[in-house]
């Protein structure tokens, strides 16, 4: 039953995306621009589907973190839409010249994007993924199917009959967006082992247990969101000040995002100096501390760290704290207990940040400046479909550039090869 | 037993690849030019080990291509040091500024390249795949892991032993390139199923066995050379001496490559004038033709065409040609039965190569030149460890750039997020 409907939803989505690769860029903007204006207009029923979902996870005594994730207001419905129109006005990424060169034989070389074709995105209790990845799809001509958690369903599909409305009005096959219309899990199961048929690539979104099925089912390419477990790192030369206001932000800003820090790791020989202007900060915004011997001697307050704090995801108002030696420390740390995130150095001394840079292998690298920014719209993509911890394909924020594939269009006057 | 061989050998290979990527260009370079030397050098001891195993391949009754495909000569072994000398010649890949911006907070954006990190490469009967393998990963900074096929067993070993002489000559990590030294075929299911850990992507080179097998067992990322199903279409705006140039080249200038013309396209219009020409050439130079009723009914040497015929990859001289109705069913066809690979139209008509340009979808499309020249050597890319028929992370030939990742380095002064 799942099989025939997902297989069903496969074959359109690819005859959408074939159509789809020869739309202008002028007409997928057209798309976007009714869908942002659909969802202005019909938040009164996202609000209220919203709400449905909001009564369902507080009876399920979801955390704070989900419920701040699931939650929809007037303002975060106005920054899906202002989304959607930020996106609508990036550059068309389809049919740039990413490179061109001439061989000695006269041959004459384009390397010209196209999309990667038909994209399926499994997320968890974000609504507003639906409108971000809808969106990010749609601009990069690729179709996409959408397989939003359960907790967000009666949200999502509230905001995806707003992107359809926008297909509907460019005159673009609906089937450029559709959307699993069943809560059973078996679904996403079926859309990472079986669909490779159909599918080009998969973006999984969401916590760990959505990751150990990608991981252990997927059958498809897979552009991946794992964990965040963000780093702040404090070296010596950090000024006090800026330290405790990037930690606060980097941690407190949203606890329930990949980018928000999750460890706090400062140098000795500046721990007096830092630690206290740090720690007071997140103890007054409510932050509960899990630190080493260390921190701990020098803090009352904070608890003692186990070794699976060191990698653990909070996604909340907790963060683990370690006093170590120095900068090797400090990149032997990160590499042993990060996921290849985001990791931010504060410091004064731009040797020691260009040695961070070169030695800590994460998709995204910070100097003085929050982990929170680690984000597609901060990055000036106008939004972005997660951000990818993998190495293959796309790394860090993933907009609608990421999401193409390219061809090469190579132009003779005869050649044959010698 | 292949378990612990294997894991061994990724873990080693993950230790290399951190320190490959800390080394400088001109220290990966150094290794190159000394493997090149070492390959020179040592020819003779090559060439024994090839007679090896085309004395093996013989026996077994291999066919013409496959044995072309084996086989070694100085012609052979000077141009893979030649290759070697062209990849080290090449910009390094590494720490390239791939894009660079600034956000109205101030906040400045590097998108810097680095590895993928290890790369396992799975190859079949080409001896030369060794070197040129090996070569693009150490360029691009990244750990190989490679695996031949028990056809070329002895020739790669020989070809492995002058890279690591060049690895040792340039103070680098010998485990930086590894090669499996079974041809248990159970190495191949492990490294594709369960080096998750170890292989941040795998790169199979091979027919249609292997590519079979990649496609059900990998559960790493796989950067995948299908079948070249190539097509040349003669558009009727043809030249009739140019058609038969390139269809010859595209041919039978080497029959065993993936590039190779498999189906010539020709339109209806045109039939008359060019069908004598093209198919006389190709006769003449011994290849079969398998045509349709048209092209059998005005050519008493073809052979009838089945319906297999149009989605077969000869690698051999025999080659499949329809008549088709003008450009809308010769796209329509290759849609049909191609692979994706490279596909050519000959024709004097600019507007009619811009449509096949949009409209097929291939990841080469070439107007009036060989599909012979779908090589990363031939596209200025030093050499290439295959071509790329997916869509993700890189589509075409893969030379050393398309081995890389990325990361973003953001520069602050201590700017927190809103």
């Amino acid at each position: 039953m799942i099989a025939n409907t997902m297989n069903l939803m496969g074959a359109a989505a690819r005859r959408a995306a074939a159509g789809l690769a020869l739309t202008s860029g002028e007409q997928r903007n057209a798309a976007l621009l009714a869908a942002a204006a659909a969802i202005r207009q019909g938040r009164a029923e996202i609000l209220a589907a919203n709400a449905r979902d909001m009564a369902e996870a507080n009876e399920r005594g979801l955390s704070g973190s989900l419920l701040d994730r699931l939650m929809l207001d007037e303002e975060r419905i106005e920054g899906m839409a202002a989304g959607i129109e930020a996106v609508a006005g990036m550059h068309d990424p389809l049919g740039r010249v990413l490179a061109e060169w001439e061989r000695p034989n006269g041959l004459s070389i384009q390397r010209v994007s196209v999309p990667l074709g038909v994209i399926g995105i499994i997320y968890e209790s974000r609504p507003n993924v639906t409108a971000d990845a809808a969106a990010l799809c749609l601009k990069s001509g690729n179709a996409a199917i959408l397989r939003g958690g359960s907790e967000s369903f009666h949200s999502s599909q509230a905001i995806y009959q707003c992107l359809r409305e926008g297909l509907a009005a460019a005159s673009i096959d609906a089937d450029a967006v559709q959307m699993v219309a069943t809560t059973d899990r078996a679904a996403v199961g079926y859309l990472l082992s079986s669909m490779g048929e159909w599918l080009d690539v998969v973006v999984p979104r969401g916590g760990k247990s959505l990751i150990k099925r990608v991981q252990e089912e997927a059958r498809v390419p897979v552009i991946g969101h794992l964990e965040g477990i963000c780093h702040v790192y404090l070296h010596e030369a950090a000024e006090a000040d800026m330290a405790r206001d990037i930690v606060l932000n980097a941690k407190m800003r949203r606890t329930g995002i990949c980018g928000a820090a999750e460890t706090v790791l400062l140098d000795r020989s500046a721990a007096e100096r830092l630690l206290p202007v740090v720690a007071a900060a997140l103890i007054d915004a409510g932050c509960e501390i899990r630190g080493d011997a260390t921190v701990c001697a020098m803090l009352p307050a904070a608890v003692a760290a186990s070794e699976d704090d060191w990698s653990t995801e909070y996604l909340d108002a907790i963060i683990s704290m370690r006093v170590v030696d120095g900068i090797d420390q400090a990149i032997e740390h990160i590499a042993t207990y990060g996921s290849g995130h985001t990791e931010c150095i504060v410091t004064a001394d731009n040797s020691a940040a260009e040695r961070f840079f070169r030695d800590v292998d994460s998709a995204i690298l910070l100097q003085n400046a929050s982990t929170q920014f680690a984000d597609g719209g901060e990055f000036g993509m106008g939004a972005e479909i997660g951000i990818a911890t993998g190495r293959v394909h796309a790394r860090g924020p993933v907009g609608a550039d990421q999401l193409t594939s390219y061809k090469y269009v190579v132009r003779g006057s005869g050649q044959t090869r010698p």
